[in-house]
């Protein structure tokens, strides 16, 4: 069968704020070949990503994704990983694809899933899936008091694992980030693991990190998440080797296989955290997570956004027993809530078991999305490229 | 003085191919701030990059470019690299950001430059520019014997040096390719310089590039550009240490500066080639050029479009005399001629002279261009976020 349509939907809040809250909108694609159906999500800005799939090409290199992608041949896996390489290559110079394509690559996924009544993790070669203990993903307060209640009601709520990050911290002084550190470990308790997410706010500079360690190991951080930019592989690594007992984490920001093996090989991180809707979909995160095993290093997804992308960011490391955690976001937005019918709960022990079902396992919520639906529209020398399609059709 | 506008021009010929040709179109850029006016160009897909500039905000690190430049002060080169800043931050998760604010970048340098009554160099504090020997940068003909007649032809031009690549390179036979440099070395003569652009054909495999590296040899090759993707930063070290005889050049997909600099410290190679239409602009472009002189590589600018763009290019190793050979393309589409009634041509010596007059020193064609002009209109909840402006007014 061939790709008959792929469909891009920009979903929104009402109101959208500079929090760093990325539930707030979705990309939203379905993509129909034969009699099926498959749906994804980019975590990716909606209008760029819109216009990377339809814009005129610029020359050879520099394709829309559209051209790699409608009416090709999607039988197994395989056609997949030729498209992507289609993609990689015909738009190398058009720096959204990769955002744009990663939800288009998780569709195609969920739809190979459901022609095959197979959940993807065992179509990509688990044999099964283990059970992950979700970590309650939160931002911080803006002062510790606020930090430690969020903490108390994630403890409250039966979570073992908490991870604060971006707001206030690493922006003021390191007194005031010790005692955020603090807040988030007593409202969890002695017992359960604390992450800590710095959101990138040190650029590169290793003294600044540094300077917050003792009282990471204070509170005994389970990791320490984008200390740095993605590309700061040396500060990562100087930072690595200068505090060892508290582990590195990072990935989000690749958009790309290589960009994640850097930070392993040259950043030496302890966690690698993949966002299959950055990094191209499903099968480059796999990859990743094939290569952390033999690197020894553990694989984490990283999911800010409705369940339809957490069911796919877990699908990559499904079969990994040891790799025990997964990022849980907690204090969604309505309209990612909403983007899906089901949603994957913590079970009777407090963790999260990946869907049996066929594809992704999850079920779009067509008709309650439409009241979030940002209709848009494109024209090009006279031409709409693009119009925002029927949801119900 | 604070920035009043930035207008985004797309411009296109009538008809666009497949070849790997970037002078096919461009995003013109016009920024005004007081009574100054500066120009610049984005080496970067048009549609998705109008959209990164107007695109509704999806969070705190996910903003339009808009909104970390429009209003902002601007007095002198700091407030552009305060600008470059928050650009990165606020939109960490917008990909497309980068080669946007590349041509942004670029047009408040000629602003201020303008301002200041000085060439861009100048301001960038080097205390005068050396000519450079261009290279006539042209894609592989079909044939040997096409690309035999291109590499006459560039000598019969004045050029000492000429880079071919892409075409056929790399995606038939070795033999075959043995062929093609032979011509290119025939028809320059055995003095000039002959580069090889690869054009990133073997993806990581070091294996298909080494089995080229002979006939490299052969023709005394100055460098193999882009074996690789510019992430595969493993196979161009092993390349780079198994052929010594043929140094690597890399770069021109680099939209960071670290990018560039992982090339250099992780890649080995030994030519950092820069566009300053996706790097971030100039700023970022004199960083690496500052970094290639320490670490004993050897700056190039990367440019396949307008005289605008090579005017760009061309100031951030404007003042290294050692770093001697610049690209020059020679079969620019019209667009490309046309968009500046003045051009960089090889002086009586056959080098390029960098302008002395203000900024850029580039005069855009602003009545020549309305052709070119492609007319956009992207309308979002009923609001037009962008309408392709006036360039006349």
């Amino acid at each position: 069968m061939k790709i008959d349509s792929v469909d891009l939907f920009y979903l929104a809040m009402p109101e959208i704020t500079t929090d760093a809250d990325g539930s707030q909108d979705a990309l939203l694609v379905r993509v129909r070949a034969g009699n099926y159906e498959g749906w994804g999500e980019c975590e990716a800005a909606p209008l760029a990503s819109i216009a990377a799939y339809v814009g005129p090409m610029s020359h050879g290199v520099c394709r829309p994704v559209r051209d790699s992608v409608q009416g090709r041949e999607l039988k197994d896996p395989r056609d997949i990983g030729r498209i992507a390489l289609d993609v990689e290559y015909n738009s190398m110079d058009l720096l959204q694809a990769p955002h744009l394509w990663s939800g288009i690559e998780m569709a195609l996924w969920d739809l190979l899933g459901k022609k095959a009544a197979q959940p993807i993790w065992q179509l990509a070669g688990y044999t099964r899936a283990y059970s992950k203990i979700p970590y309650a993903s939160m931002l911080f307060g803006n002062t510790a008091q606020e930090t430690l209640e969020r903490s108390r009601a994630a403890c409250v709520r039966g979570f073992r694992a908490v991870k604060f990050g971006w707001g206030p911290f690493g922006k003021s002084s390191v007194k005031a980030d010790a005692d955020q550190l603090q807040a988030a470990r007593e409202g969890l308790g002695p017992e359960g693991l604390v992450c800590v997410d710095a959101g990138q706010t040190w650029g590169g500079d290793v003294g600044a990190a540094a300077a917050r360690i003792p009282a990471l190991e204070a509170i005994h951080a389970h990791w320490l998440e984008e200390p740095f930019q993605t590309g700061a592989l040396e500060s990562y690594a100087a930072l690595s080797t200068g505090s060892p007992r508290v582990k590195l984490a990072g990935g989000e920001g690749a958009h790309n296989f290589d960009m994640a093996r850097h930070l392993i090989d040259y950043g030496k991180i302890g966690f690698i955290q993949i966002d299959c809707g950055r990094i191209g979909g499903i099968g480059p995160a796999k990859r990743v997570a094939d290569y952390a095993v033999r690197r020894g290093v553990t694989y984490v997804n990283h999911t800010f956004t409705s369940h339809l992308a957490l069911s796919a960011s877990l699908q990559p490391f499904a079969g990994l027993a040891d790799h025990k955690i997964c990022e849980y976001p907690t204090a969604l937005k309505q309209l990612a809530v909403d983007l899906t019918t089901n949603h994957l709960c913590p079970d009777r022990n407090g963790e999260i078991q990946l869907p049996d079902a066929p594809g992704l396992g999850m079920t779009v919520n067509v008709t309650g999305l439409s009241r979030y639906l940002v209709e848009v529209e494109i024209v090009v020398k006279g031409k709409t490229l693009y119009r925002t399609p029927s949801l119900a059709s």
